[in-house]
Formats: structure tokens, C-alpha cells, sequence
């Protein structure tokens, strides 16, 4: 199994067609990048493209994309719902097989001083791959987003990672970060009443004692008259059957039952597996059992 | 995808390590065969390889295999708990993926017709691919065992389909069968009372009226002094997750649980999937979101 990355990066653009084809076509055409999903938002004006790829690889699709950006984006004239302080707003990596997180954190840095060199975009790394604990959270790298961030630049606090204090005249600033593989797991409840969602997803978040690195919050989903707890997890940490299970019966003491669940986005085998193995009770499972798996 | 069938011979030679090895090896030698198994029963003195390929390695390694064993194998001197006619007793064969029974059934015969010509081995074909009705059994092509068929192999009702009406002198009789992707599937009870499992297996049988092709039998295991219901379903017609949910039910009324399953042999991901769908009341799932699957 070669080293594997996940990349993420979402731009300010989500209703202009050849601009969106114009980035997904940089990701796609490099060698050795597998585009797996375009993700673009009307109301937002943002589109998220995820590709995995070899390390190498990864950085020359990264830097591809947010050079096109920087060509056809103008954040002058950008306007959306979505926080957001460049073309190339947010660059999140995700060591998926054979590294760990601070390989990850690596590549991170590699891909940020070449976009801030090469290209003269100012460059913030959040989260794993912060430098200062005050840029851990994207929220607080983004504050103000990139009319604010324009003037406060080249204040002490602000100063970017990489690149000169000031902003790039039409692609703004790029925030590049590395976090650990998640999976976004949505379960949706008998209930229009959006505070039950919101009262189990208090159970669900490492903010409030709950599994590390999990996030949780109840939401309405109007097209379906519907409430919903939306959960971010950690494998590593959790598993989605449990997650499942428990709202389950913190649903029940409201009377309310689990209609459905959907994984949005990724997912690995072992999750999967780890669900099946709980519900059937299997004993001395291997995954070598699975035939597509010896293909 | 490639045309791929599984191919599961049973020798009769479950104690001789070296002819074990040399079996497998005939199979592990064949450029574009994955051998998967090697599985031996000393009380039965029989051995079970499962190996998977497209059509052309698959009927050089069982041609192979079925040779090496002539070579190896005496029958005159085997004995063994478990019915067999030959040194290679039977070779069932698997449509995996992209192959129809019928496909997998033309493979079949051009196999017979070469084992039966260069080899000398008579050859009946069971099962999906028997010549006549009276030998869609495995049972009834094998009735009296080596033993009987020596002698009764020239009665018009026992002819081989390929071969001259005669034994090999040491390798007797081969059957070569095809049928459906089974998934063998044992659940375990939390008694000893092996009735239990008995009443249990009839509500699974095809023959009783239950599942398309499903087979179930309640059996004791001694070393965990339990009972089982071993099962072989089609996934085609039923799911794993049915078949436990209906065994638990069944079990309930005894005041029965179940302890756990087993998978043996190989399961297709598809039936993985549909587990976890089911219980976690997944919506819009796509097997493309399992990452592995995009490596």
C-alpha cells in the first residue's frame, strides 16, 4: 500500500460552470490523482473538490488548482453565505494509508511555502499543521474573513506562515491545515422538533466531555420536515454503530425513533466492517474473507 | 472487471503434508491464480483448495491439480470418514464476477473432456452443469462411494458423461459441478441442546420451503459445547442479516440467544453492505464511498 492523502480544498467559486470545470480539471489531469467528488454550493459561491493521491502528486494538484483560482477568481467581487478569505479559501489534507499526521504536516508546510513563493499568496496553517495554537481553529484564522483580513494583515497577530503580510490583489489568502480522517455521519429523527436533535448532539461532542475529536449539532432539514443530528467522528475514537445506538435511546426517552442515517463523504472498510462485526456478532472475521478484496 | 471464477477441489489426502504442498502448489504456480485457502481435515483425510482466476489459469490449475493428485494418490489404500469417488473427489466451480452460471458451465465441460482424455479419469458433472437430472446431486453421483462405483460404473444408470465406463487404477472417479456464490454462514447458540438448532435449521431450508438454495443443518460443537446452525445461503435470495435476525426470533422462544456467527470461506462485499444498511438504516449509500475502494 503506497502513502496516501486526502485533499480537500475548497474555492469561492459555486455558480460559474467553466470556472468550476476549470479547477476539477487541474486536480484531474495530474498523473497519479483520482478525483473522487465535486461539491459546489449556490448560496455559498464555493465549490469543495476531493481527490487522494501519493504525497507528490497531491502537492502538484494542490498547487495547480490554486494557481487557476488565483487566475480566475476575483475576491474583489466575490460574494457568498460561507466564511471565506481567498480564491483558494482552504486547502485540509488527510493522511489516509501509510503516514501519520505529522508526515501529513509535512507536506502541508512543503505545499504552502511553494503556493506562497511561487504564486505570492499569504499562507496560515491550521489546525494539526498550526505553528501558534491561536491558528489551530479555521474560525479564528478566518476571522473577519477577507474584507477584514485585508487591513489587518500586516498587524502582528495576523501575519501570515508563509509569504509576505499582504494579501494577494485577486486571490486573497489561503489557510492550508491537516486533520485526521473523519467520518460525517448524519442520522435523522421521527421529529420535526430541531431541540431533541440538538439536546443528543450535547452528547456527542468532545466539547462537552464526548468522544475526541468528535463534533455534533442538531439541524432541521427542511425538504424532508425533519430534525437531524449531524456528527463528525473519529474512527479511531468511536465507531458508528455506537454512535448510532446512542442516539437511539437518547431518541427513545423522547419518544422519538431513528428514521435513516447517511455517510456523507468518505468512509473506510475497517468502519464498516466494525459495524457488521458488532450487528451480526461475528467472531474471527478477517477482511481477506471479502472476495472483491482478492481481485 | 475481468471474467473471474473460484474453483474449490477436494483432494483425498487430508495427512500426507507433502502431498498437501504439492496440490497447492500445482494451483499457486499457475500465472493469474490466487490461491485463498488450503484447508485439511485429518478425520475425513481430505483437503480443500479454493483458488480464484479467470477461466484459462483456473481450468489449467485444476487440470493440474487433478494430474498431481493422480500421481500421489492411491484410492485403493485411502480411507477417510467423508464420502469421495476419487483422489480428486470433486471440483466445484464459482461464477464470481462477470460470468453466468451457464458461462461457468461451458468452462466446466471443456474441463471434463480434458481430464477425462489426457488423464484417464472418468468424469461426472453435478450440480448446475449435471448432463442429466438424476445427477444434479452430489449425493447420488457419489452414492456407494469409490468403493461401489468401481464396481458398478459400467450399469448404464452410473456412466461417466466423459471417459471410458472404467476407474483409473488410482485416481477412481473425479465430479466436476457448478453453482451459485454461496455464503456459508454458522450462527452459534447459547445452549447445548442440539434439537434447538435443529428446529431452527428446518425454518431455513430450501427443502423445507424456506430460502431459494439455502441449506441449514443444528449441529453440536464439542469444543465449545454449543450448538450451531450451520447454514449456506444464496445472497441472491436472502441476507446474512435476515437469516440472524430470524434465528435470533426463533432462538427466543427457547429463551435461546445467540452467542455469535462465523463467515467461512469467502462473502462478495455486496453482502457486507447490505448488513450495514440494514442496520444502520443507511440511506443513499454507495459503495463508492468506502475509500479503499478508490486506491
Amino acid at each position: 500500500m503506497p502513502k496516501i492523502i486526502e485533499c480537500i480544498p475548497n474555492f469561492s467559486e459555486g455558480r460559474n460552470q467553466d470556472v468550476i470545470n476549470a479547477l476539477a480539471n487541474e486536480a484531474k489531469k495530474v498523473p497519479g490523482i483520482k478525483l473522487l467528488n465535486i461539491n459546489t454550493d449556490q448560496s455559498y459561491n464555493r465549490t469543495v473538490l476531493t481527490f487522494i493521491g501519493e504525497p507528490g502528486p497531491v502537492k502538484t494538484a494542490a498547487f495547480n488548482c490554486t494557481a487557476k483560482a488565483a487566475e480566475l477568481i476575483d475576491m474583489e467581487k466575490h460574494r457568498g453565505q460561507h466564511p471565506r478569505i481567498g480564491a483558494t479559501d482552504v486547502i485540509p489534507l488527510v493522511p489516509i494509508s501509510e503516514m501519520t499526521l505529522e508526515e501529513c504536516v509535512v507536506i502541508a508546510n512543503e505545499l504552502g511555502v511553494e503556493i506562497a513563493k511561487k504564486l505570492g499568496i499569504p499562507i496560515y496553517m491550521y489546525e494539526k499543521a498550526a505553528k501558534i495554537p491561536e491558528r489551530t481553529k479555521l474560525q479564528d484564522v478566518r476571522r473577519g474573513e477577507y474584507e477584514a483580513l485585508k487591513n489587518e494583515i500586516n498587524n502582528p497577530e495576523r501575519r501570515p506562515d508563509y509569504g509576505k503580510p499582504v494579501m494577494h490583489p485577486k486571490a486573497g489568502a489561503t489557510a492550508i491545515g491537516v486533520r485526521p480522517a473523519l467520518i460525517a455521519y448524519n442520522i435523522n429523527l421521527s421529529t420535526t422538533d430541531i431541540s431533541i436533535a440538538k439536546k443528543i448532539a450535547q452528547y456527542l461532542r468532545e466539547a462537552k466531555g464526548s468522544f475526541k475529536d468528535s463534533r455534533a449539532i442538531g439541524v432541521f432539514i427542511k425538504e424532508r420536515n425533519m430534525a437531524q443530528v449531524s456528527i463528525m467522528i473519529n474512527p479511531k475514537y468511536v465507531s458508528m454503530y455506537r454512535i448510532f445506538e446512542l442516539v437511539k435511546i437518547e431518541a427513545a426517552r423522547y419518544g422519538v425513533n431513528i428514521i435513516g442515517s447517511e455517510i456523507c463523504g468518505l468512509v473506510s472498510r475497517d468502519a464498516i466492517y466494525e459495524a457488521i462485526e458488532y450487528y451480526l456478532r461475528l467472531e474471527n472475521f478477517d477482511p481477506k474473507q471479502v472476495l472483491e478484496d482478492n481481485l
